[in-house]
């Protein structure tokens, strides 16, 4: 199939090459020069713009940082509407609002075609190894019309229902991240101050009600799972600054809807305090440091040093 | 073996059954008489007193609502110690703070006895069913002198260190447990609220980082876990007021150690909202009450009807 | 002077009154007719569009709900802009973000203008009497342009800095009055529940280190100051939803800059809950509902009854 | 008028000697004996024990850390019960909770003596300078025979109710003011963040909606008002460990009658984490640090630096 990729940076590069394995052919564009000549190199095609990528192909993927790249690679005079032809689905896999993927599906409806939002979870490894999570928010149609895309870089492509609601699903799943995530900081740092051995800690916290994902798998005590960003000095992993955008979108989305979320609001301040204080590309489970003090191993000042 | 048992509630009984069936002998104790009387009709024999309940027995077991009990029966002039002989283990499986039982173990050892925390985790079904998980604190030879006698009484026996560390483990569980069950419910009323079928949310969840026992088996989201008490109008379960119990132990022992807490504490809030409103006897899960407005099916006044 | 004045609504309206009867002259233009006719009646002249509104006079005013009407009314094909002499000063007395602020100011620039963002304190009664405070962002010299006409509105014309700080200003206050509302709601709920008079409580902390606006002018508690809204059901005064608006510029201001504003987040997040739950057009004072049980004359429902 | 005094610490010791200016006598005890010889270097009369010091006097006055130790000054086999006279009022200026106030006031009855709580607002300077306020909990009979004694040693003299209802007063009070000087320390930090010009900011605040004794009177930014602790390295004033004291006898009072203190409990949190950071002993207004990155002038630290 040939398809038109646009955006590839961290995400979308490795998304892109997992394309080309499985034999689609590539129209890509990016404003980087040296992002376009990798994937050149792998065996795309360079296009001139937008426009041109999305002109003479079967599908159009974005995967862009923010809602204003997808508006502007969407509707500019070199942009996608200006080349793609009518009944080609657009797939974006920016994580964006929910309100936002509503007008831009709008615009892309009055053009003659489905835009479906897809946003991932996996990270870049999943991302290289081609098992991404596909969050894919659109009708049932445009789905099992995408699908079969979308199984070149996932494993998992689930449909959210209709348009926007694989964008409330990322949020919601983060926002339930973000907070477990400083729950567990805090109860493992309180462990610690107590005086429990802190894998012991981990290891019943694993095994009873508090088991979740960011302590059995990601937990922000160095030492406990020796496969996590805490073990490493808190490098790689999903950074402070992302979660930092993906919980804003939920409590913006929150204040849209007028709907409370006490926990997520706060926990966006603990982590914005981890970036103010220099640690924003962090993995996002650094924020422990703020409850950690010096004399235990830990800096007490946001992960300053 | 012979055990002396003190405290014959919702979850002192059944413990107090499966060690009748596992043959030993007991001499039981509680306030209540229907509650000995049940022991007893069981092949129990009844005590007139912790002090006559702890007399020539291999092995004292108390489990009472909070530190206040457990000091009384413990040093009453018809307490615990006025009757127990010199080197009987104490096992207490109350849930309290770890500084009152670092106090008691030292009443304990003036008097010649171990005195070791044992809170379990599982609730009355657990109880009943004999499969409690004991978080136990103490040396490793009470330890292992405890260790037959619990495994009457639940499948996970884990020793968590130092005398007080049962209760640390407790308590550090249930923090993060209090937390990610009200961030679950701001998650699943938030998705609500913006259009995405819950149960297919929950499913999103329970299979990405989002992940957590709150959410994938005890969804305080109707509908979306059958056996969960959300789909039984939150009753039986873990009560708000337990909840509250808990982390105020937690928050408690927090600022013993200037430890800050910020979910914690906000949480606490939460059930502390809920109880206020009369909702302190429902499961903890109810806490998403809290999040939905009437409109969407809840009736965002904190349980009240 | 001839003046321009767009927007007339509940504030907009009263102010564009004081001017008339310090004897300017006014185009007028909003969308309502009826609002328009009022403004006739007193002597003002209909602009049949914004363009028309500032075409030929020495000053123009705007007072609008939201940056994105601001941007429309200054740009559009029949906005300002495209009617206004090089020159003339435009003021904004909206309360819109500071970002914003600054790229309409070098929109104006570009066309020759200066435009200061003066927003006000003191709501729809000061706005009626001509007491006013005008929190002016912009040039020394622009500022004293403009505070001749501001003099006809307000009483303190207060210069803040360069453009943008008008808005800072006034976000930062109402972040703190957001706050210290909802903390003397905490306290006043605590003490009734606590048994104290709350007329006493009150006297006390107005006398005391925790006076405040919110407590000896605005108390929420009913009962305790006679001329608050609490004390007449929580009508007129400042809405709830209002205040939601300015503590979500707030957030979105601190987030902009990485700055946490832990409490600020949280009291959003209560007045959110009031505003789901129907309260938001009750006084923002009326967050003490979420503090008081039934039982105490509350209703621990976020205002729905 | 012959009076026993306990307790003579920084608060203590000059009320004590305002009492002797006054032309009262005094028996006084306390543990340290430095601080026994400056008042009988002034006139007092030592004593030998709590006993001793009842023993004989027309009045009691006791001024302790914490209801701990009023608990054993007055019931000990050397305690105050064991030496008053019955009919003679006890005062206790302690800052405590409110249940145990309750519960000594019955062991003083029953003896047949007055137990009226009377904590303090005012400070060390207040304490010295006889400018006290004392906020007063007991019968209104008892009111009026401890006035004329408080008279020596404050100025104002409040009547809040009956016993219990002076530590309400005192900790409703100081929750107000934990949370606003928290809130004004936010709204500082984002509009210097935001590039206001602080003083200026300091003075709109001071006259606006948001004026509060933490902005006007004890301002955490340095420099906006002159004689604040900010201004002076935050040494002095009220002790950042005193006011989480204070904080945590709120919360747990809240926690007695199932209160919610949303923002109170989060306050007690940020003071918490200057205290985990080393800056405890700091005045409470350096809270501001853990708002202020390094390169706006604070350290972004909890102030441990």
């Amino acid at each position: 199939m040939k398809i038109g990729f646009i955006g590839l940076g961290n995400m979308g590069a490795p998304m892109a090459l997992n394309l080309l394995k499985a034999g689609h052919a590539l129209n890509v564009f990016d404003l980087s020069v040296e992002a376009v000549r990798t994937l050149v190199d792998a065996g795309a095609q360079a296009a001139a713009s937008p426009k041109a990528a999305a002109s003479d192909v079967e599908c159009v993927i974005t995967m862009l940082p923010a809602a204003a790249h997808v508006r502007s690679v969407l509707v500019a005079a070199d942009g996608i509407l200006a080349g793609i032809a009518p009944g080609v689905p657009i797939i974006d896999s920016s994580t964006i609002d929910p309100t936002s993927v509503k007008a831009f599906a709008e615009l892309a409806a009055a053009h003659g075609n489905s835009f479906v939002d897809a946003p991932v979870s996996g990270g870049t490894g999943g991302a290289a190894a081609g098992t991404l999570t596909f969050m894919v928010g659109g009708s049932a149609s445009a789905y099992e019309q995408v699908k079969p895309v979308l199984l070149a870089m996932g494993k998992n492509i689930v449909h959210c229902g209709d348009t926007g609601t694989g964008q409330v699903a990322k949020i919601c799943n983060n926002l339930v991240l973000g907070i477990s995530m400083a729950g567990v900081a805090e109860a493992m740092s309180l462990g610690e101050a107590l005086g429990i051995d802190t894998k012991v800690l981990g290891s019943i916290i694993n095994t009873s009600t508090g088991r979740c994902w960011s302590s059995d798998t990601y937990n922000p005590m160095p030492g406990v799972i020796e496969t996590a960003p805490s073990s490493r000095g808190y490098t790689g992993g999903f950074g402070t600054d992302l979660m930092l955008k993906d919980l804003g979108l939920a409590t913006d989305a929150a204040r849209g809807v007028r709907q409370p979320v006490y926990l997520g609001a706060l926990a966006q301040q603990l982590y914005q305090t981890m970036s103010t204080n220099g640690a924003g590309r962090l993995d996002f489970s650094a924020v422990i440091k703020l409850y950690r003090s010096r004399d235990r191993g830990g800096d007490g000042q946001g992960g300053t040093q």
